[in-house]
């Protein structure tokens, strides 16, 4: 597995940023969210999705120059308009604005249309966190599953993010509507490998692990069956709303995974007081998390965000793994 | 099947708590919102469940006449005490007042420590939908469900509520972190039936439909397996810190649910323009959701909480459904 530095990454996206048309500052900011993804071991929305970025640039569907445009505002809450930008320098922009306002307010809740992909959804509870801010966050997308007791793809798997800080390590929790991502059955598929659980339904509308069943069914399966369906339209739905924006219905009318709505939530926690004892708390259930007795002999138990602590610290020490395809790809651009 | 109009269980409802002890208003409103729990179908926290809470009242686990209490506050952010009160009375209050803090500041959220059992998670959705904000609102509980990997009931099951208004109708999701709670697996297993989907696991480690395999685990399974886990601890941890509260593992030490800790967030809409492209566009959605290909032949798409609305008309036109055992038990109170 050939492993690359962080910096080296890090340099040869602001290299490509730069040649694209990018601004000095916002490449650096671009280029660093790129790297962090994938040296927190997010691979898929790092490296590997950075020539895919590039090449929405060139085909016109994100414009690198376009800055998020604040539309209305009442207190702690404002709609923005993404113009179409970058969606990790929009998101990330917008969650930047919640904390503001949860330093103003206690809370603050910013809400964007027509903004792009933001690639890592974690990105934007860990800058939360950062911050000593809760962050919620999430975001619409492409109809890409199945309501509930339908077997046409009419909701998005609208990716969601809970992010507590704390000084032991953030928890940070980042989780799609659907069971596997269609990246995640495509990558069993091509190894001839089931999933480790039930990832959708085939052709028949049995349950199945097998990932090409499920490709071929176009039929994912919610977390939790009617749960999952039901809570990916709520999130669509209050994107919707608080940011005067596509749903996943228009998005998907509209071909191609552009014009899409978020919302960032941040809570400032230095506004209220016990923080002592309430992080006595914290780590008590923590570490009572970690007491489980594990299924697996020798089995651990994470915290969500604790494993990518973990090889956040090894790739900074040994470099990045990287796909040589992908890597390659990055150096031709 | 015996039927009770909803003024007929109003009343009686009404005249147990004042036997017990409730003054006139606040008799009233928790009579209102235990009948209207089984108005709208939720009988196992409606009527179902009241000589259970009349039993917390006598054994002096809910303090019929404490007040929550403002511990501490900034901007849209408040925090309170619960001091042990009626469960569905505290929660009230509760979103009352983030109601009110989002009329102020576009949003607002009340945390609230040292609670009850709220009982139908969803009556606070309804609630701040009703006064045309969205609302999202979630508790903690007893540790009652492990977590992924492991043997060990350390995490709760958490309901979350979100709740968006419409004219037509709101928009209503209230969800629990298992796939199916403890009363309803009992439910199954008391008439010997399969569970619908995988329930839990059995003694083996195996996922099963089967109630009584699961019952003798005490192993209920989290919603999307891995993510339900983490979603519960996201849950339990935010609702905690915000209140200064108690967590999962602190209420498992304490023996029995008491002293739970609970998060309210109402946005209020009328805050913000463009509610009439707005709303169009929400409709559109929904009527897509309506217009998908169900699995079954004649299936039925509903929306969270449209189902809410047929059996509410349905129970106010013929009365509510009830079980004579519960029933005769209210009746003796």
């Amino acid at each position: 597995m050939l492993r690359i530095k962080y910096e080296q990454m890090y340099s040869e996206f602001f290299r490509v940023l730069l040649k694209v048309g990018f601004s000095q500052e916002r490449a650096e900011l671009c280029a660093r969210l790129f790297a962090e993804t994938s040296r927190d071991g997010v691979y898929t929305h790092g490296l590997n999705r950075f020539p895919r970025f590039i090449e929405n640039i060139r085909n016109g569907n994100v414009e690198i120059h376009a800055i998020p445009e604040k539309i209305s505002s009442f207190g702690a809450i404002e709609r923005w308009d993404g113009n179409s930008g970058p969606g990790n320098l929009n998101a990330y922009s917008c969650m930047n604005r919640a904390i503001e306002l949860a330093h103003e307010n206690g809370m603050g809740c910013v809400s964007i249309r027509n903004t792009n992909h933001w690639m890592r959804a974690g990105t934007y509870g860990w800058q939360a966190a950062e911050e000593g801010c809760i962050g919620i966050c999430w975001t619409n997308t492409m109809p890409n599953m199945p309501p509930w007791g339908t077997k046409e793809s009419k909701l998005g798997n609208n990716p969601i993010v809970f992010a507590v800080p704390r000084k032991e390590g953030h928890i940070v929790l980042d989780m799609a509507m659907t069971m596997f991502s269609y990246g995640k059955i495509e990558s069993y598929s091509m190894h001839s490998k089931p999933l480790p659980v039930d990832g959708g339904f085939d052709i028949d509308g049995n349950l199945t692990r097998d990932p090409k069943a499920i490709l071929e069914s176009g039929r994912s399966l919610p977390i939790g069956f009617w749960k999952g369906s039901g809570f990916s339209l709520m999130l669509d739905l209050i994107a919707t709303i608080l940011s005067g924006g596509n749903s996943t219905y228009l998005i998907g009318k509209n071909g191609g995974e552009r014009n899409i709505s978020q919302t960032f939530i941040a809570i400032d926690l230095a506004k209220l007081p016990e923080q002592n004892s309430i992080y006595r708390s914290v780590n008590e259930t923590i570490e009572d998390l970690h007491s489980a007795e594990p299924v697996e002999e020798d089995g651990k138990i994470y915290y969500p965000g604790e494993r990518t602590l973990l090889t956040r610290k090894e790739n900074l020490e040994k470099g990045i793994p990287v796909e040589q395809y992908f890597w390659e790809q990055v150096l031709k651009l």
